[in-house]
């Protein structure tokens, strides 16, 4: 009876995956290859297979079937009780938010996305704040619904981070700040290496080329994927068998094109090794965001801006650009994309400063979901705030509070997991590092085959049979531990600028 | 309370549409860009989206809507009208095969297609024959389940191309024949034009180059559609406003490429022309797969292949292949694209002997789903026909009977509406000489701007609003009549062959 039960329960969460599946195939071909005259079509079709999904999931009888299940756990395998216990926890939070509520939020969500484009393209803030501050407001209202115990933010923070919590990321950001804003002045007190040569001209047709073989390099299986062009690079995919990326490439900025690259390749690993089996189950998904931005962040930085990454790779580099390349070294590539620089925009911010940008935005989402802070008053508490950790000065709202899409998407609680991606990527690297005895030396000849193996074995093939926290502790003895970020930064910068 | 009805039917209509356009969206990229990891989840998410428009469209609340409407067709409009008519005719279609029988049906489609998959690689018909049985066992059914009068070959005829019988087809394939057999022992008897300059070795990205030149000429919009590579050359779309073709290039073979992309050109402006507004609305679809197929045909064969064409688009195709075609002139050109020769395969045939191949399947047709042949018997009975028809003879199976994909996917009643497009567009073509009294000379300028409008006016835009007999009525005054591809082909091979 439960065996029949859980088959039921497996197809139909499979059924919910192969339209979230087509979702995504939808918003691929937006991205890389449809024709402008398709948008409007193109958007009531995500809308309308985007219902359908929602409907399949929180079908009653859906839901009873899992109750049921979640009521008789022991009579399942311990694969099948992850599942089930995931997809209840999935299925209790939706409930708390009825379809009066997702409807309300959906549309002003679509409002707050359209005012933000406005608001970008006449570079003013205050045609987009109040539109904020609505969307504000039904966040609060979620956190409400949701239930959230010490801090309203907590309940936003779960739905992309479950387990994670203001008290923990208070404490990481505190130790943030105390290692990094005595690091970066030593650092900003000394010469800049010189990164000029990173915006030569790059042949785009060869750049190309040369970041497939980078890829290759790096064990992206391009039988179960593909690499296209997009204006904002990303990872999507259909099922493990089926991960793609896209990359930009910048005429004359081959760093864009090469660091994206290899973070979207990172993704796009950790979503082929999942379980093909698996498929639409949470055996067959991804942690969290920040574990899979722990991935994107330790093939792009641990790897892929290594002195041994360079040491293999920068022949090839000249290879594809004799021209550009012939006077430098591999030392000179490697300490130019390690340039540390204060900068407006996250997106292309250093691996150091990065944190500030997402410290900012942080500090910012808990006060506007206390009420603490309003909408209207937030350009200037962004603008002040970077002026104090980052000694800038903002004046374009494109360069300052406009230049993310993810509060216009409702998106409050996002931001945190790509710093604790960087922090669970230097925790796995160093715990990896640990197990392959000559990890450094391998990547130095240009292999980085037994690294896959090993984040495949202990992470990706695991899917949500661990936690996050659970996850860090199975591999590295112990949960997210900012140290491990700071040991990494110190010992690579104190070499590199000889602090 | 009419017009409230009719806006829930148009929403309901326009979301089965949603759904048809990303299934066909998952199978635009299977033939494009999926990694070949990809086909498995494919296959599912396909049949998972397939099964949700069909829930849809059969959901017994709509059937009840549209039953409504149409006994109160009176207080509509006539294009409101149209729609309610249309959609109640496939509704009482589908209605008459239960969820038990579409479902044992679709099994055995996936069963035949294997085998015939597995017949092609080994070449043994005998591998198949009798999972066709099968299938055309079903199709007998189908037909009896759906009701005909005179032959049970006019229900099957009836999806593709409604309003058309054996009794005209008959007629039709009659006149065919008295026609195109002296023709073409005529035609047989001169000395063949050279078309081995086709076969030179001409660049692939200066033919991709020289095929978006050729359907930009055509007036194809590319905001509004694209093109890329398939090993089979399709047409498909997600709503006018997205409308995209594919083609195939071969190194070897110019007129491969030049050809096909005229073709699914000729569809495309077809699809592109219709009422954007009217998405997935009667009112906004084509009329049959014989009126497609004839916008296909006019702009490949009277356009494409006609001398006037040549005249100015001859120089196009030097300037990409000066060296391939320095020796030649526009008239060598014209004459080598009008080849005819006897040929095995269906696809590759020329504009009169292609007659035979669906006249060929058309008599097996008949003859399996009344049961006067077996398909035991049926590859004996094609190779005859070759031999009789067009003086070949067949070996290998995949030359032969086997060549098609059609009979493995149940679509029994489908070929006739190639050669019914080809005599519809000689038929239009002729009206629309008549409706433009320089057509050949603009043409020869390289201005088709005033054909297009012409089809755009008298056929595109209409949707649905006439039948395929209604429409020819409408434009020529007359219903299907095939003496006007005997008039065209007469003329033109008669000066080409010098008869």
């Amino acid at each position: 009876m439960t065996k029949a039960n859980y088959q039921g329960f497996v197809q139909q969460l499979q059924k919910v995956f192969d339209v979230q599946a087509s979702i995504a195939l939808l918003n691929w071909d937006q991205e890389t290859y449809m024709p402008k005259g398709g948008a409007a079509q193109r958007s009531r079709q995500i809308s309308t297979l985007s219902a359908y999904a929602h409907e399949l999931f929180t079908d009653p009888a859906f839901k009873s079937l899992v109750r049921t299940l979640n009521d008789n756990l022991d009579s399942l395998s311990t694969s099948e009780q992850v599942n089930i216990k995931e997809t209840y926890k999935q299925i209790a939070r939706a409930e708390k938010l009825d379809a009066a509520f997702v409807s309300k939020r959906s549309e002003c969500i679509s409002a707050t996305y359209q005012s933000w484009i406005k608001a970008r393209a006449e570079k003013n803030y205050s045609i987009y704040e109040q539109q904020l501050q609505q969307l504000i407001e039904l966040k609060k209202e979620e956190a409400d619904r949701i239930g959230y115990t010490d801090h309203p933010y907590n309940a936003l923070l779960e739905e992309f981070e479950p387990g994670m919590d203001c008290k923990q990321l208070d404490r990481i950001f505190q130790g943030v700040k105390d290692h990094l804003n005595p690091l970066l002045k030593q650092i900003l007190a000394k010469a800049a290496p010189d990164d000029g040569f990173m915006r030569r001209n790059y042949d785009k047709d060869k750049q190309w080329d040369f970041g497939i073989d980078l890829l290759k390099g790096m064990g992206y299986d391009f039988d179960r994927g593909r690499q296209d062009l997009s204006i904002h690079p990303f990872t999507t995919g259909f099922g493990a068998d089926d991960i793609r990326v896209t990359t930009r490439v910048n005429e004359h900025n081959l760093a864009s094109m090469v660091w994206s690259c290899i973070h979207e390749g990172g993704h796009a690993l950790y979503e082929q090794g999942l379980p093909s089996a698996d498929y639409g189950l949470p055996t067959g998904k991804y942690i969290s965001l920040g574990i899979h931005e722990s991935q994107s962040r330790l093939w792009e930085n641990h790897v892929g801006r290594s002195s041994a990454y360079w040491n293999h790779n920068f022949k090839l580099a000249q290879s594809y650009f004799p021209e550009q390349l012939h006077d430098l070294g591999a030392h000179e590539f490697y300490a130019a994309c390690n340039k540390i620089e204060a900068s407006p925009i996250r997106t292309e911010a250093d691996e150091l400063t990065y944190h500030f940008h997402v410290m900012i935005r942080y500090e910012i989402e808990k006060e506007l979901i206390t009420g603490n802070l309003s909408t209207k008053d937030a350009e200037a508490y962004w603008n002040e705030a970077y002026k104090t950790y980052l000694g800038l000065n903002i004046s374009d709202p494109n360069q300052g509070i406009l230049q993310d899409i993810h509060w216009s998407l409702g998106s409050l609680g996002y931001f945190p997991t790509y710093s604790i991606g960087s922090f669970y990527a230097a925790q796995f690297y160093a715990a990896a590092g640990q197990a392959i005895e000559d990890l450094e030396l391998q990547i130095a000849q240009g292999d980085t085959s037994q690294l896959l193996s090993w984040l495949q074995q202990r992470i990706y093939e695991q899917g949500m049979h661990y936690s996050a926290e659970e996850l860090a502790i199975a591999i590295t003895g112990e949960p997210l531990n900012y140290d491990y970020f700071k040991a990494y930064t110190a010992k690579k910068y104190g070499a590199l600028y000889d602090l």
